[in-house]
């Protein structure tokens, strides 16, 4: 791995599931890889011996009797390496105890070194067949969404909602949902993380709708809040506000721009409609194998967009008691501006 | 909090998000909880203003304006604290960081001082509430495995009794599944992690489901191994050993029994049989507000049982390619002994 040798250290021992999979295949929750400039060796234990073998085919796969981790640090050792990288992100400080604990006395101290984010910063940039899984995603995403339509009706719970999210994502194949969905209705659309309840949807309010679908691995992400019945004026006013708010943010989405000038494109349209302190969230975040990944699209972020990346934009205002609205894209970073993956209208639906 | 003092602590900074729901009743995902002798005070951010004033209403709120562990971190720093615990199992080497980051230089090397599992051990002895809301959870997964029998045919694809298993334990009430559902048919079912696929169920094997179910924030957890169609001589035999495997497990369950016993008694039957060597799992796990508490029911553990500890018991045997069998009950460790929460048959089901 060419960023172990730049990095000056002579290994890489990367635990964060997430990670795994992507450096070699790997989906099951206890591993431990070790790169070196040469080398890739898969540590886990005996619950998943033939499903290492299957999904880590490149990579030599090791049987720990006991802790994989403690494995995996005693082989660092022997192999002579003298700096190995870890993740201080994705490493708890028990388990850099135990990552030391397993090696002789005089190896505690210097073998391993934080090197924080190597991975994470591979993943946040796409390869085109990560893009392309992606783009299925996202676009299974919209499908489905395009069929709820017909099932938003006051005679419907929210977790009815959920659930037929979820039917309808893996009939298309969906592995998972990204996420736990998001269905809230009425007053309870003003709770930006709200989990489904047995509530009905209203008769007349909005019903935002976040959720996911995964594909091959790869999370979508959108959102969308959507009316019952007509709008009142001030309502629409707000959706139209946070609709722009969204538009302009994802207009300035190209290479070289810093992430929170991003944010700042969507916070300053709300500005101006004097909703910015209302929307007490972040603009967006990366996402790929899991459904927060780097970057972060926040307030004074300064890392610059590169080419690969995929984003989501989802401002949203909140009135607490009352109703809320968000809309969500994912966005593709290209190397001469972006393009949106998540194609389903952003027009205000009254249904 | 009597174990702040008792364990020679001004303070406890808890941000592993049971933990803070175990303590507060908040289940947001970015909260930091700060216990005094004294006080409780949940630093959360903008995201959870009224999630975290509904939840935790016995706690005092602070909604910070940057990071809630920054914010937590200096407000231990102000109010005088010499010693403040966190947990090193919960708490990675870069948030380790940033608390003390947030510190005034002079500070930042004393006043964080590991302090391993101190919530976690609260939280694996249930309180009789505790008891009442894990006794419906494993009742309902009960009665949802009974409704799926009907649906066990080789019409069905994996994914789709997986669905099915979610909606009827959702229209039942659950708030969501527990993890995500094994469902693995024939050659499938020696995986003991097998994620659910477009496969068929076979027109003749076994069919393992190991699913749970939560309610009002308790999992619950089982599994059975249900035939399809008559079993060979061979499969019986083998259902039969890790039945006798699972049950005289049970039987040692009691107070003062070391987790290992526990372990050793279900090993020990499958080690007769021979077939000691196919089951490459421990034997269960303490579960409550997650699907993986303490304590671990493995090999020399030598943790004790207590009264009022939830713990699976769960061997499994795994037949590479062929077949596999795993049955699994959520016990309760009583004053004398222990009782079945889990109620359904473990007789052969042949469908």
């Amino acid at each position: 791995m060419r960023s172990v040798r730049s990095a000056e250290l002579d290994a890489l021992l990367v635990t964060h599931p997430a990670d795994v999979r992507y450096l070699s295949g790997f989906t099951g929750s206890s591993g431990a890889l070790v790169l070196t400039g040469r080398r890739a060796v898969l540590f886990t234990d005996g619950r998943y011996t033939e499903q290492a073998k299957q999904e880590a085919a490149d990579t030599k796969v090791v049987i720990a009797k006991g802790s994989p981790l403690a494995a995996a640090s005693r082989w660092i050792e022997a192999s002579g390496a003298g700096r190995c990288g870890y993740d201080p992100m994705q490493t708890t400080v028990s388990a850099l105890g135990a990552m030391r604990a397993a090696l002789t006395p005089k190896r505690r101290r210097g073998l391993f070194q934080a090197a924080e984010g190597m991975v994470s910063r591979l993943r946040e940039v796409k390869e085109p067949a990560e893009i392309a899984t992606m783009r299925r995603a996202a676009s299974l995403g919209c499908a489905v969404f395009e069929e709820m339509l017909q099932d938003l009706t006051s005679s419907r719970t929210e977790v009815q909602i959920a659930l037929e999210l979820e039917r309808r994502a893996r009939s298309a194949g969906a592995e998972r949902m990204s996420f736990e969905s998001i269905v809230a209705g009425g007053p309870r659309s003003a709770l930006p993380h709200a989990r489904p309840t047995a509530a009905k949807l209203p008769r007349r309010g909005f019903v935002t709708l976040d959720f996911g679908v995964v594909w091959d691995g790869y999370c979508s992400d959108m959102t969308r809040s959507v009316s019952l019945g007509r709008v009142s004026p001030e309502a629409r006013a707000v959706y139209d506000s946070v609709l722009e708010a969204q538009t302009k943010a994802i207009e300035r989405v190209a290479p070289g721009v810093r992430a929170g000038e991003i944010d700042e494109a969507a916070r300053s349209v709300l500005r101006r409609s004097k909703l910015d302190a209302y929307f007490a969230h972040s603009t967006g975040h990366g996402l790929g194998l899991e459904i927060h990944e780097q970057p972060r699209i926040g307030t004074n972020q300064m890392q610059e967009l590169r080419p690969g990346m995929v984003i989501t934009i989802e401002p949203g205002v909140y009135f607490e008691g009352r109703f809320g609205v968000r809309i969500e894209d994912m966005v593709l970073v290209t190397e001469v501006g972006h393009e949106l993956l998540t194609t389903s209208t952003k027009a205000l639906i009254e249904l």
